[in-house]
C-alpha cells in the first residue's frame, strides 16, 4: 500500500486507538494490555482460544479495578478501562493497531492466516526469536532477518513496525511500579507508522518511544533480549535500556 | 588455556595495566587511548605503520598536555600520562591487555598474524562489522557469529572479551566531556577476564562495565551499533546505552 492510503489508525488521536494484542494471554501481551488499558486506550486481548482471551481480559480488568476507589477502573482521564477478549481474527479485525506478542514458534503461520484482517493496519511486532539452554538465552536464526521482517513478508498489505522487545512483563504487570524506566526502540520503514508507535509507547508512564532504524536493523534489537536475560540473571534485575544523549 | 594459567594482567591492579590498542590510530581507538591515558593507565597505540602510531601517540599526548597546568599531562593520581606508538606486533607484546579497534575489513587476518604475541593475554574486541549504504548502517553477516567470536576462533590461546562497541569516538575525544554517560556491555566466557574488563571500563569517568552475556551473544551487541547510527542521524545525537535496574 502507499502512504496515501493511511489507515484510520494514523489519522486518529493515539489516545483513542483501540489496541489489539495477539497472543495477549502471554506475559508480555498481558503486560502491554494492562498498561495501555490503564492509560485509557480500549484494549482487545486476542488468543487462539476465545475462552482464554476472555478470562485473561477479565483478570486484567479486575487488576485495574478499584484503582480510583469504588468507581472501578477509571483511567487518568476518568474513562473506565476497557479490556475485551476475542479470538485472534476478531481481535485483528476490531483493533486499530495490532500488537503481535505471540510465541516465536508459530509466528509465521499465525500471521499469514490473519493477513486479511490485518490489511491496511499498523502491526507492531514485539516477538523475540530466542532459544534457551543451560547457559541461558541465545538468538535463533531467522530466514527473513528478524521476526518483524518475517511479519512484513507474510503481511505485504500491513504496515509493520518492530517495538516493545525489551519490556519486562514482570515490571509492566506490577501495580507497585507506576512509572517504567525504559526506552522502547521503534523500528520500521514507514515514518508515519513509526511516529504513531512512538506515541503509543509514550502512553506508558516513564517510557519513551525512540526511532531506532529500519526493519532491516530489527534482528539485533530482538536478539538483544538474550543479553538482557544474561544481565537479569547476573544482577538479579529486570533490566531495560535507556538511550543517552537523546 | 585453563583458568589457572592466569596472565599477569589478571593478577595485577587494573590501574597498573598497560593497555595496547590495535588500530589505535582510528577514531574509536584514539578515543579509548585518550580516556585510558587520562585515567592514568600506560597506553600503547598499535598500528600497521610505526610512524602513524607514533604520530597518533604524540598528538593524543599533546591533547592531554597542560590539563593540570605547566606540569603537563598529569593524571588523576598525579602520574604523567603515557602514550607510546608501536607497530601492532610490538604493541601486542608489550601490553598487558590488548584492545582490538581495527577495521572489520582485515580483522581476521590481522589477529591471526598476532596469535603468538597475544597468547595468554586478555584481548578485548570492540569491532562492529557494519556496512553502510544510502539508507544508513546495517550489520554484515559474520561466519563465526560476531567479530569477538571470530577473534576467539583465530586466537585460541587468548582470553577474548567483547566490549566498548557503543562508545562514541567523538564523545571520548571531546575534552569538554569530563564524564561519559554510557554503560559498556562486557561479553565473554571467562569470568575473570570479563570482571577485569568491567573494571577497565569503569576507569572512564561516568562509565559502568556491565556483564551482558557470553560470546555467543556478542553478535547482536556489535550489530546494535547500526541502530545507534540511526538514532544519531534522526536525533542529531551521540547516543549511548544505559541499562536500567542494574
Amino acid at each position: 500500500m502507499t502512504a496515501e492510503q493511511a489507515s484510520p489508525a494514523v489519522t486518529g488521536n493515539v489516545a483513542e486507538l483501540t489496541i489489539g494484542v495477539l497472543g495477549g494471554t502471554g506475559d508480555q501481551g498481558r503486560g502491554l494490555a494492562h498498561r495501555f488499558a490503564a492509560a485509557g486506550n480500549p484494549v482487545i486481548i486476542g488468543s487462539r482460544s476465545l475462552d482464554r482471551a476472555q478470562t485473561a481480559a477479565a483478570e486484567l480488568l479486575a487488576g485495574l479495578d478499584g484503582r480510583d476507589g469504588p468507581d472501578g477502573a477509571a483511567g487518568p482521564d476518568g474513562r473506565q478501562a476497557s479490556i475485551r477478549g476475542m479470538a485472534n481474527a476478531d481481535a485483528a479485525t476490531a483493533a486499530d493497531v495490532v500488537i503481535v506478542a505471540v510465541p516465536w514458534d508459530g509466528h509465521r503461520d499465525l500471521l499469514a492466516a490473519l493477513a486479511g484482517p490485518l490489511t491496511g493496519k499498523i502491526v507492531v511486532d514485539c516477538v523475540n526469536p530466542l532459544g534457551f539452554d543451560k547457559r541461558g538465552a541465545y538468538p535463533l536464526p531467522v530466514d527473513e532477518g528478524s521476526a518483524a521482517q518475517q511479519a512484513a513478508t507474510v503481511l505485504p498489505g500491513s504496515r509493520v513496525v518492530g517495538a516493545f522487545h525489551h519490556v519486562s512483563a514482570v515490571v509492566l504487570l506490577d501495580p507497585e511500579v507506576p512509572s517504567v524506566d525504559l526506552d522502547v526502540m521503534v523500528l520500521g520503514d514507514d515514518r508515519e507508522a513509526t511516529d504513531l508507535v512512538q506515541g503509543l509507547a509514550a502512553r506508558i508512564p516513564g517510557v519513551r518511544g525512540i526511532y531506532a532504524g529500519r526493519l532491516r536493523n530489527c534482528g539485533q534489537v530482538e536478539a538483544l533480549t538474550a543479553n538482557l536475560v544474561s544481565v537479569n540473571r547476573r544482577y538479579k534485575a529486570h533490566a531495560g535500556l535507556r538511550l543517552t544523549d537523546v
